[in-house]
């Protein structure tokens, strides 16, 4: 595999950063993941904006996200992925510099790392059978808006996850259940379908936006407000949302049934929706209307 | 300079990582520093312990960390810093494997990194007059407790310390003033010295260690709760603790004074008894009492 580190095309396996890069010291820098299929950018410019965004809040230049659709189709061709799923990351940190917190002065150039790589979807199992979560205390720090490389509480829950027989841990704070360490979540309770409002405590997620989006097309009242952690089981249905996730049913919290324990009927309409979505994007985008232009996570 | 990393010995600007080591993705690592005067480690014994921790809550493999001496010394040596002050750095993350956030299967060696440099002082005016802080809402994760080297809440905290022409930011959490960004803090407050007690939002410096376990010598009662915002200004004196920043004197705080805007008699005593603190721990490892063999961050 070819990436893109620092202006330069190298294998892989020579992509290699300073010790003092303040990304490695500090995870003093923020990412993103965007989702390809055969060869189309799924929802590109969000990604691009909520980058800009966070750049923004870290007060790291931005004009380098300009180049970044030119940068991962090259890799794309370079590496052959123009057919089947992958996925785009891009990480940015302030640079490289002696170790001290402070901004570096002068400053110095970002450190730009691009990649794109083939995607092993996940089961079909996941999709049709939905799949189950564990809760967690929510550890993370209070700027969850900035999608910053700063990962070790996710990395930590997904873990917790993982050793549970679990797909996903569900982040909970103040008694609310807010989302999960690498996907937004959506509940349907008391007939609406409910999703923890952007702000401070949450990554507002593209696939999230999406959703909230076309909330109309789901044909439930959408209000943007997080699960009482006490009434997570008078939830009719759960899933969580992700570039990688897709729409995904969580049919199990910490072992005990959500609903009648099988994906509800929203949930696969969801599912049936997100297909047309993509194919409606790729069709814009071929189209010549710059496909995912769609509102950014501001 | 000469650095230790992944079992050699390297020029500085040799010293790099893989896009994939997890410290430089996920911040999923811990890092310490120790002070080394005239070629002592000073505590060296509880920064390895805290060390020791910080791996055991991550569940890092924690062999490597008993050669640190070891590789500390040959640094020394081969950097010609037996004289004058330095610093160690020691930063281990769970090492380089493909992108997802639970732990690598099979376990990956860890990434180990060693390095000394010399370490310019603070100007003594910051000692002899006091330095300025400024107060920010305390936006870190609640597992300070681990020295992760997911720093971005600190760094942005202390760079808008730098921008106000203060030496530290004070993180206030629930109305209650905490520890400095890369400090912790003291305050005397009606006759007693107070600090935060150990827990999962600070992290627990091993020169407040230190100070706590001597209190007897300064002649105040010691409490470890933390300041209540209110009152910060009804504290007689305020000083930071810190392996690099030893003890400072606070003077103002957000451009208001504390006490008289001077350094205060306990706050000065304290500046003087450390250096004691030093040349007893050098003593007790040149007598082969081993040194710094004090009380861990557990």
């Amino acid at each position: 595999m070819i990436v893109y580190l620092n202006g330069e095309y190298v294998p892989h396996e020579n992509a290699r950063v300073s010790v003092d890069d303040r990304g490695f010291v500090f995870a003093d820098g923020i990412y993103e993941v965007a989702r390809i299929y055969d060869g189309h950018m799924f929802l590109l410019e969000p990604h691009l904006q909520r980058l800009r965004h966070g750049l923004g809040e870290l007060k790291i230049r931005a004009d380098i996200v300009d180049q970044i659709p030119a940068i991962a189709d090259r890799l794309l061709d370079e590496n052959s992925l123009r057919t089947g799923d992958a996925t785009l990351y891009i990480q940015v940190t302030r640079g490289t510099a002696p170790r001290a917190h402070a901004f570096p002065k002068p400053e110095v150039p970002p450190t730009v790392y691009v990649a794109t790589k083939p995607f092993k979807l996940h089961p079909d199992a996941h999709w049709n059978d939905g799949v189950a979560a564990i809760t967690v205390p929510d550890t993370r720090w209070a700027r969850c808006d900035i999608k910053s490389i700063g990962l070790l509480a996710n990395v930590l829950a997904n873990q917790q996850a993982k050793e549970a027989g679990a797909f996903e841990a569900l982040f909970v704070r103040d008694n609310v259940v807010i989302e999960g360490s690498h996907s937004n979540l959506f509940a349907i309770l008391d007939g609406e379908l409910l999703t923890y409002a952007s702000c401070g405590y949450i990554l507002t997620g593209i696939t999230r936006l999406l959703v909230v989006d076309k909330a109309s097309e789901i044909g439930l009242p959408l209000r943007e407000q997080g699960v009482p952690r006490e009434r997570l089981f008078d939830c009719s249905e759960l899933f969580l949302s992700g570039t990688t996730t897709e729409i995904m049913p969580v049919v199990k919290v910490d072992g005990r049934p959500i609903g009648n324990g099988k994906p509800g009927p929203h949930t696969k309409r969801l599912i049936g929706l997100f297909k047309r979505w993509i194919d409606e994007d790729m069709a814009a985008a071929t189209a010549g209307h710059g496909g995912g232009a769609r509102r950014p996570a501001s």
